[in-house]
């Protein structure tokens, strides 16, 4: 038997909170577990700041990871048991793909880093690119145990997460608007955050997937258990993703990891601390390696030096983002968008530097997206409902529910700016007092307002 | 109206996946939740090197502290409502103890650092002792806070954590049997871990409590109710903290602090790197800030320096941590425990050092300990049933149960040692086959064995 | 102290699995709980003929009854802790509607009697009148202990039921579209039927429900929880309320009780056997005692005899309802209404009388109605949102998602049919076969159709 | 393919709150769940009067059985996938067994009657062996089901329910201390009664499950698993099977039932009610079909009847069954049983027929039991766990725990009179206020206790 199709003697099991217990029945699976790249996983929160709002979510993306590959690992059992290929092309499932899916499922962000999205919007790096790269280079663990597989399944599994793998059905699994990753995170930021929003019915979804030639679709007896994800997912975005608190949380991290580069970049940087670490990343000289020696501990610890940093900026950010002090925020709109030029000069007159005390960012998601756009880079696929017949019918042309959602915008635009604009505090110059009160006719019900004449 | 008994205009509540909702009603408790000292609990974990076992248990103190808190404020909502005091010394609850009963709650463990255990071990710190100095240094902003309500209130809120305060009831809250510290624990290990058996009634428990001269008893009728409690603490430690895999890696971190210790005391450290907020405990010399910089993010930084450490135990101690190679143990008895000395012989003769790859431990607890030692620094108390005519009973001369379990000792003691020991991998030299061969004769079950004569 | 206002000296509780625990802190709500009308309701299934699909849905009115007691005083508690009437017409909770709310809480289904909708479709009861008369008419238990409240609390509370109490925070905490009766049943038979469609975040909602002069509205920021509500009630309607097994058992029931008193009404009743329970029912002299003898165990007696009935017709509907034979079911559309004709004469062709064994059925539900019809007997209350600066917003006028929603029709017409017209089985005669198959080809995905010509 | 192997074509599912789906996957199965002798459990509840204590448990006998199967399906796809037999005799499952053993799990209690424990006790009927009736008569619907799949198949799936049969695993999957019976019911009870004690671990309990030759044993380090189940089930019988409420109830039911016998033996019954269903069993002839006529409804159908008999101890009886009116109760030891026969003198001096008012009775359990007793006609088999070398250990050598409730005896006996004899309400004779007086003296912390004297 070869290492490739070698099931443990026993099955192992790893307790999880979600589903249980995660089976893991291949040695490749666990020796994967076992890379150093993987562990690394535990060192980095799933959901960054939002575990600043949330205070239970401190779930790392380890513990993600392991989930999505045990729904995947159900799915193929279930495609297996109901669904399988009996003639080739016939869209059933053939179980010779169940190992690269697993293997795609369970390292399919094994590339994050430490608060990716922030990091990499200063950075310029790209999780996606460094899963990609942490699969194919001879150099890592990871690597290492795909290429006893064969040569070629490092590079098979690499184009299941970059979605040219030819076989629909694996791709989709990892990557469709309904897959395993979709489905795991939905469940475990509910489950840790103490939110019930995400918590739809994994089983019945489950229940209802089918392959067919083009990928996945889900039969129509289904359909109200699809809605009933799609709600979910929406009410996740609405109540934890897009948290102005959270994204306030995230807007300092931002300014604070910029500060510091620009501290750098300018020569201005405090000589009595060196971060090591982050030192090729300024340097934008970093290979993977380094990429790989970030973690959670190591930003935060980084701050926790920076906030006795000489520069006040960079010192008070550091205190600002450790003990928890976010940004107020206000909504605004297109008509409203232009009083945000004057807010900012109040601001700056009261002493502060706009540049990193405000900021304006959109959250938006679209909560069923079902146009094919061949331009983007990963379109999503659509949700295509199985009849009873075998015909098939894209979900917003069945369901009321999801055809009202389609493509409506669902975020919001917010305005970042000192709590202390609002709220000044015993110890303001009074010399600001008037300053402070013209702001505050600006912000009403967390609304930018243009105020009343007086 | 004082700072003391300011409520909140509005209660604000903080979402909480094992309570639901922790509910915040006084200024002082919201202030204390937003000083620094408090913040940094969301950086320690709460279960240490039991999440590289169940690896959902990421959860923090933040979080622990918080649900003891809002244990505490539904006992006293109950007391209050059902038996508050109508003449001093009636054994009724009064209801000017709150503030001070949900401040020691709150604060009970604000002076844990990173693997607290491991940490006091290595470098003689005490986290009860830093608890109370946060309480009562007053360069602390928690002892700011806590002074606005009186001078003397720091102290007080102090006594209780080191239960000298005169009232008992208010001690027995946050520390006794079954306190709000362990129902907080219980509860929340196993969410996090995802066993379920912490999962008792809290409900129920929190129903049957009543005050009394005392302190707290339990009505007689609610004495199933704390069977399943004390069933189910019994269950957490044999199966969450006592687990062997868990020790293991707590071995290995111990291992590895003091092999750093003992690098810098003999002036071997590595001078390219310099762990500067660890200076000051090789030093001796650390004050409370030095202390309070410190968090698990800290250590597993510093740990990622160490694993390319010229030190080759060091940098192997540290890679076995990050990447989780736990050691393998055996259980043994008196009877086999003279077999350890040979044992470690045969580790010492194939390369390790038997100091730092070896260990010995001891992992007990008393299910119910009914007996009051006044020689312990801490006795704990016994758990009192109130009979419907008011006299009390201990729960061990009325439960069967109980009783069985008096006194019983529930853990075992494990030697550990390197899992090359027992697979020595492909690449092992043929020259040590034999060591091998008669090492594995010694380990049978999981236990220490004599082996039997060839 | 008065009877009214008398608090028991220790509340009691209920072990209920929605709510955990129920809490009785009144000794008229204790009295009215062991009243014979009130256990009489232990007798009633509160999902009917739902649970012959859901079969862990056996649940009775006597736990919907207590679930929405005990969500009621919830709310009171909340109102009167946060909200507390200061001034007469400013809009806060006064504390002395308690036990109006809290009765008509617990009564307000009181009046319901075995399968209600059907029985009232036969036998032209009325539930709601009956549950007045049981309130108000001196010969019950109900009546005798509210009349030790006042002379005028019994019409009091039938008047909140009535919803023409002054009050509209009263009256919409029992009947408007969030009221206590809907959220205890979304979640109680969302618990019962084991699916997890109606598990909206009670907790939330009770939290962020607030008093005003109108009535009753919802914060601002509990939108998202407040459609999730909605989302929630719309999913439990389409997949449990609406399933189209139950709706064809409960067509059955009605075919069977149309029957039963076609058979006495011409005076072809059996008379080995008389349903005394039924006869002033089938008499139409009813008194409300008869009405509460009824319950589903004295109807499901009488089916066990009916079952050996000589009347055909009457046995076979028997049989099919205790051993659960449900009818076949087809969706029809205004397009393809005019093809039931056609089917009806196939039915009998081959010997079914299509009156008892054919039906037509409308299930439909406004998953949120924002009109206001005077016209309507008791119009559906809007839901209003409350800003921060206390001005009130229609619900869908802000929520793009109910605003979707908005009057639209989510439920089907079915036509029902016997199963034995798709199956024959076996023993039916050849003579029928080209009658089947015709009709087969009116059937396609569960829908009517206009066959394809041969 | 035969029909007895015959799988569906598409597995069926069965939502079920505690199991989340049943799954259905023969077309046995199916058939068998469709007789009318399985849809008669859908009216049988399954804790009888425990549903009056717990007002959420009316689940029925139909939901539990579904359970026992799908458990016991489980069971058999674990062993199957892990522990699967290679040659005769070698201990490992032979998955021919599956069908056998899924039937005798879905029938083991299809002989149930109404309140079966009282009714027997009336009645001298018997479940089991009318179980056995049921499968092998050839009336029955579910005979002429298990025919199909062989002659003597009938015969077989009994043997396993009456413990005969060859295969010790099949029979204790069916009936051991952990079978699939046990487990089902402990997880259900607790669900619908909303307590927790019953919620030990399935999913460990079942993959620590393992075939040998002897029966079904458990891995060793499953024991604390095994542990928590029996430690639930402990609490069940304390809090819920044992609750003297419930108990009450059923001395109402037993003597209401006895004096209905008893009236139609001295030809005292009331000719205008005729309570057809129940004669063949007042006669002593009933046949099987006579018993598969009852079901709970019937029973409080006629109670409904009696409570308007002209004999006043029916009538009351019926009242206080059916309004929910227990009886009080004590008690009593080996000491204080002498003192029952003066009270019962002061019950009957106040006017009750003792005969029907006052009753004893012994709760027990034996929470663990390992004795193998040849003479018990179905000796409890011992639990046995397996050492990672094969060796068996019996469980209570190996766990503190459980030898620590080795053979406890851990019910009480109570003594059961009128609540009237505490609470005499005010309309009661003054003459007999001096033997209320007395007998109160009798009582004191719900214990008979001989009074001090005066």
């Amino acid at each position: 038997m070869s290492y490739a199709t070698a099931r443990l003697p026993r099955e192992k099991v790893l307790r999880d909170p979600v589903h249980n217990y995660i089976y893991v029945q291949h040695q490749v699976i666990l020796d994967l577990i076992n890379t150093k790249e993987f562990q690394r996983l535990r060192r980095i929160k799933q959901l960054g700041t939002a575990s600043l709002v949330f205070h239970g979510a401190e779930h790392t993306r380890f513990a993600h990871c392991l989930g999505v590959y045990e729904i995947t690992r159900r799915i193929c059992d279930n495609f297996q048991r109901n669904y399988p290929t009996r003639t080739p092309g016939d869209g059933g499932w053939d179980d010779h793909e169940r190992l690269t899916a697993l293997c795609a499922a369970l390292l399919h962000d094994i590339g994050h880093g430490p608060y990716s999205h922030t990091f990499e919007h200063i950075f310029h790096t790209d999780h996606e690119a460094i899963t990609v790269e942490i699969l194919t280079s001879p150099q890592t663990e990871v690597n290492q145990v795909l290429r006893k597989v064969s040569p070629t399944f490092p590079q098979e599994v690499a184009s299941v997460i970059q979605k040219t793998y030819p076989n629909p059905q694996v791709v989709q699994m990892i990557s469709s608007q309904i897959d395993a990753d979709r489905m795991d995170y939905l469940l475990r930021d509910a489950y840790y955050t103490g939110t019930q929003y995400g918590a739809y019915d994994l089983t019945r979804i489950l229940r209802v997937m089918r392959p067919y030639q083009g990928g996945i679709a889900f039969a129509m007896n289904g359909m109200h258990a699809v809605e009933d994800y799609i709600m979910s997912r929406f009410q996740m975005y609405q109540q934890v993703y897009f948290h102005p608190v959270s994204r306030a949380m995230e807007v300092i991290l931002d300014h604070l990891l910029a500060r510091a580069n620009e501290l750098y970049q300018t020569g201005q940087s405090d000589e009595s601390f060196i971060p090591h670490l982050l030192l090729p990343f300024f340097n934008h000289e970093f290979d993977l390696q380094d990429y790989l020696y970030l973690d959670d501990g190591v930003l935060t610890t980084y701050f926790t030096h920076w906030r006795q940093s000489p520069d006040d900026i960079l010192a008070d950010l550091a205190h600002r983002f450790l003990d928890r002090k976010p940004l107020k925020s206000a909504v605004f709109t297109p008509e409203t968008q232009p009083l945000i030029a004057p807010l900012r000069d109040m601001i700056k007159s009261v002493g502060f530097n706009v540049d990193y005390y405000t900021a304006t960012d959109n959250s938006y998601d679209l909560p069923y997206d079902d146009s094919y756009d061949p331009k983007m880079e990963h379109p999503l696929t659509q949700i295509e409902l199985q009849q009873p017949d075998g015909s098939l019918a894209e979900l917003s042309t069945v369901s009321d529910l999801v055809n009202a959602l389609r493509g409506k915008f669902t975020g919001d635009q917010r305005f970042f700016f000192p709590k202390e604009m609002l709220n000044p505090g015993d110890d303001a110059p009074d010399l600001f007092q008037p300053i402070y009160n013209d702001f505050g006719r600006y912000i009403q019900n967390n609304q930018l307002i243009q105020p009343k004449e007086n």
